[in-house]
């Protein structure tokens, strides 16, 4: 059994705890985490972004999905951890595995700071009858783990309101008037994007997401910010106060929520369970964030900030390409180095922060692990044959880019035409949908995915997400995928990737993604995208025969439009390249 | 102020009751309802199928939804009461006009029996504060009206197993499968529907639905069955003794839900206010009746039941369109003539029982009116111009049908051409739609919709709704609606209406309907839909123009099969008629 398992075991029988449990959350329920909350990973071993991990005296399991079935397999063998394969036929979900091991009046353990509220509700009602007591303020990580990476605390900078397009003042007032509508005397902010939207402020605590760690209160008049004092310079501090805004300890949120009784907004499918138990008084509003739907819809500010980002990101991710057609033929690149080599073009712009995610540079058969992400064991080398999957994204002081373009390295077989051009309908069969207003993306899915589908093809993750700007590369409340349920119409000034794929498990993978604005069509009533991502498909690897004529045209205008942006940034040979690479086909 | 009202008052006044709710509900929450139930039509004089009435000391309102507004405006005029346009701006819903109109400590009161349980605990919820005592045990209706109609108690007719698939213990035993796996010691059905399917029993209590008055509590072992004894022949009582269900007076559920302390499964959405309360000691499962998704998905013998059951609709209405394509030219027909006529065609088949619900014939601007049903006052002489819009359907020993066909009585003007046209390219779209098993209807309504929305078009209802074997022409829980949340994936076997339409208020509307059964695809995982009903489309309507390769190649595949099936079954001259308006285009 790994060592800090024993450790963990050891602190568990001190405090007579029969089962302890650790998820991969932080206090906000974030996508990504800082290096202080990788607990999981730091017990288990497994590396995965998703994941839970439940140690009982004598046993200890993993629950995570089908996205990390391989990976988590390889990463435990040996670890005495039994993997459990979420939504796998008899595999137990976790608190039904808890129900039937946690003995009648025994223990259950976690840090309900790192235990999202609802899923801890659904513990309590499994374990319901089996008197079992919760311990819940236990952070027993932190007693075992000598090397715990402290909490981050890196400086909080301000975003300008002519790029935001709507002062701290005037986004207060807007969520004002929501909780005016909801009956709320205070809303209870805890999604880290949420509470960054709001004040036009940036951070830099949580990986590939410029969020900084806080919760916040808003009162009718006044507005608490709970943080780390030392991360808001004296200047920073000064205008929250003018904005009526008092900051606050960051641990001191749960100690202000337990003195409320007023009637209080949270959004409980973020909320921590210590958090939603805090309010022990108040009037609990459990409704979605209202800051969710208003950042969603970008200000025409912002619109015209991340029109502005996609072309630069556009140049550097069209020269990368460039770089790397012709590189794999003469030099030794690999993913790892391929993706640097990215990042060097990125790098080129003042204006660029870094990166919105982890890589995605996946050579031929890489392509089809829809999450890869190279490590020096699997980092391979380029080879000029197939096809190099690259899905990577970046921040800049205007905006966040998440793009996908399927690179093709030689000719290539029938079979990956195929695949390449059919993925390629797809998205250009959702690029150019009209919809009307009221449509949500689980709608939308069946016109993008009806290329595919005619062909009995199809693709195991979501077409779009929504991305925040500046802020994270997921963001809701809209996505595009049919398996969604009660997901957000398209609204106009949302921002959605679009991005279809296609799988072959140990041979490639392709995907197609540009990020899309969502605007008003030409008719009353409905709406339309237009795309932000500015950068050509290779033509390289198109079958015209899978292509309809409509489909053929909106590429060919795509492609005019990516000439006529880009060429005014680009060197002579570079423009002679660009103009051949999206000529009409 | 109307008679009924005032009576309705002085019957308040004596029992101190300062608001009466009034709804359109039986005991079932069924969409159609016998005579006897029609309370609100009998108070308000409005004959809408949708509406809530309530009458307080000095006001009377009725909330009904946008497809009755200018009805309901008509049929209240000089009433007195209030129209109180559901969903438009500014207007109250019923719960929110009585928290604001009962005084504190005053009383409502309502037939707990015709309200829903859910929509009777938003009222609850709404009035929480104010002190409001329920008075739900009374049927003032009752109690004013004379010439009320008693309950029905038409007499009950068995289908035989080899019609339905499936014995009647047989699906005892699956609904007691579904029983065990969601621990529930009894299964409470009180849809009409779900109990007629389950017990292999039709009857004739509702219009337009086969179901007969009953509620049924099924146990481990046994079963109960409430319902008026003499509309159960001793025949039929002697196989139900046998599969071990017992009769009980109809009017008993309510003492034997309040007897019941075990795990008690009842469907929420469905039951009444009194219903649910009787569940007093009873641990109440709230889920959708486990009937509803087995009778949705029809057994190999319902299939092939409606597979026959549709070649004898599709002669029938074949044989109106013709008649009614040169009979226009020649005789006066109107509206509520042409739809005798047609049902005179269908009753020529022994089988025929009678209409699946009340026909819509609609001449011209008469088409623009979704739920347009033929009076006296408004009905027209079918003149040999424009289009006919025929929306009808038959329940037969084997089946149920709905077949909507526009008819074109003339040359058609370009804008005719082009909404017939698009309608009908909507339909094809859906009726070749291939999709992944676990797909939606309010997925798959994108592709039926997107030859609309590319055009700037859309209509205002479902593309798509379940249809029963022999049961009602409205059936869930599968729909085709972009509107719709949480709908229920389509499956193998399930039958839906395929019907996109246009709509042009106070010109035209066009409707293409088939009825699709929902099948495995050619590949693996996929499904897709092959057409049950089999009538030929107005060719007279069509402009190529509006239709894709693809779209024409379905529709000529689709007029090559009702030819070879139907041409059996027709005359030679028939055949003549039917050869040419089938050949393709």
């Amino acid at each position: 059994m790994r060592e800090p398992i024993t450790a963990l075991r050891r602190e568990m029988k001190r405090r007579g705890i029969f089962a302890y449990l650790v998820t991969t959350e932080d206090f906000h329920g974030s996508e990504y985490v800082g290096e202080h909350f990788k607990s999981r990973e730091y017990l288990s071993g497994f590396t995965g972004s998703a994941g839970r991990l439940v140690v009982t005296e004598n046993e200890a399991a993993l629950w995570t999905d089908g996205r990390y079935f391989i990976q988590a397999e390889a990463e435990l063998a040996g670890s005495g951890i039994t993997l459990m394969k979420q939504g796998e036929q008899g595999v137990p979900s976790v608190e039904k595995f808890l129900a039937e091991k946690l003995p009648n009046s025994s223990v259950l353990g976690f840090d309900g700071r790192c235990v999202n509220a609802l899923f801890a509700r659904k513990i309590q009602a499994a374990l319901a009858g089996k008197n079992i007591a919760l311990e819940t303020e236990l952070d027993l990580v932190g007693e075992i783990r000598n090397d715990r990476p402290p909490l981050s605390k890196k400086p909080v900078f301000v975003l300008p309101d002519e790029v935001c397009g709507l002062s701290r003042g005037e986004k207060l007032a807007k969520l004002r008037e929501e909780m005016r509508e909801q009956g709320a005397k205070v809303l209870a902010l805890s999604a880290l994007d949420d509470i960054a939207w709001t004040l036009n402020l940036r951070g830099g605590d949580v990986d590939y997401n410029p969020v900084f760690l806080a919760f916040m209160l808003i009162f009718e008049d006044t507005a608490e910010l709970f943080a780390e004092s030392t991360v808001i310079d004296d200047e920073i501090k000064l205008t929250l106060e003018n904005d009526g805004v008092k900051l606050q300890p960051y641990g001191e949120i749960y100690n202000a929520l337990n003195a409320l009784s007023e009637a209080v907004w949270i959004d409980t499918r973020t909320a921590n369970f210590t958090l939603r138990n805090s309010l022990k008084s108040a009037k609990v509003i459990a409704k979605p964030s209202p800051a969710e739907m208003l950042k969603a819809c970008k200000t025409p500010a912002e619109i015209s900030a991340e029109k502005a980002a996609h072309i630069k990101d556009g140049a550097a991710v069209t020269r990368f390409i460039k770089w790397m057609k012709s590189a794999v033929k003469r030099e030794e690149v690999t993913e790892i180095s391929a993706a640097e080599k990215l990042e060097e073009f990125r790098r080129q712009d003042t204006d660029y922060l870094g990166q919105s995610f982890e890589p995605i540079m996946a050579f031929g058969e890489h392509g089809a692990i829809v999450h890869y992400s190279a490590t020096s064991e699997t980092n391979a080398v380029i080879e000029p044959r197939g096809l190099l999957l690259s899905d990577t994204g970046g921040h800049y002081l205007l905006g966040t880019t998440d793009i996908t373009r399927t690179i093709v390295l030689s000719e290539l077989s029938d079979e990956e035409k195929r695949a390449y051009t059919l993925a390629l309908a797809a998205h250009l069969e959702l690029l150019g949908a009209v919809f009307p207003k009221g449509a949500r993306g689980s709608t939308l899915d069946a016109i993008a995915r009806k290329p595919l589908w005619d062909n009995g093809l199809d693709f195991n993750h979501g077409t779009g997400h929504g991305v925040g700007f500046l802020l994270n590369v997921h963001e809701g409340p809209q996505r595009i995928s049919y398996r969604a349920a009660n997901d957000a119409p398209l609204c106009e000034g949302m921002i959605t990737s679009n991005e279809p794929g296609l799988y072959f498990e140990g041979k490639f993978g392709v995907r197609h993604e540009s990020l899309v604005l969502c605007e008003k069509a030409e008719f009353e009533g409905f709406l339309r995208f237009s795309p932000l991502t500015c950068v050509p498909f290779d033509l390289d690897g198109i079958d015209k025969r899978y292509l309809t004529e409509p489909q053929t045209a909106r590429l060919n205008a795509y492609h005019k439009w990516v000439y006529e942006t880009l060429s005014p940034m680009l060197s002579e040979e570079e423009r002679g390249w660009l103009a051949e690479v999206t000529k009409p086909i």
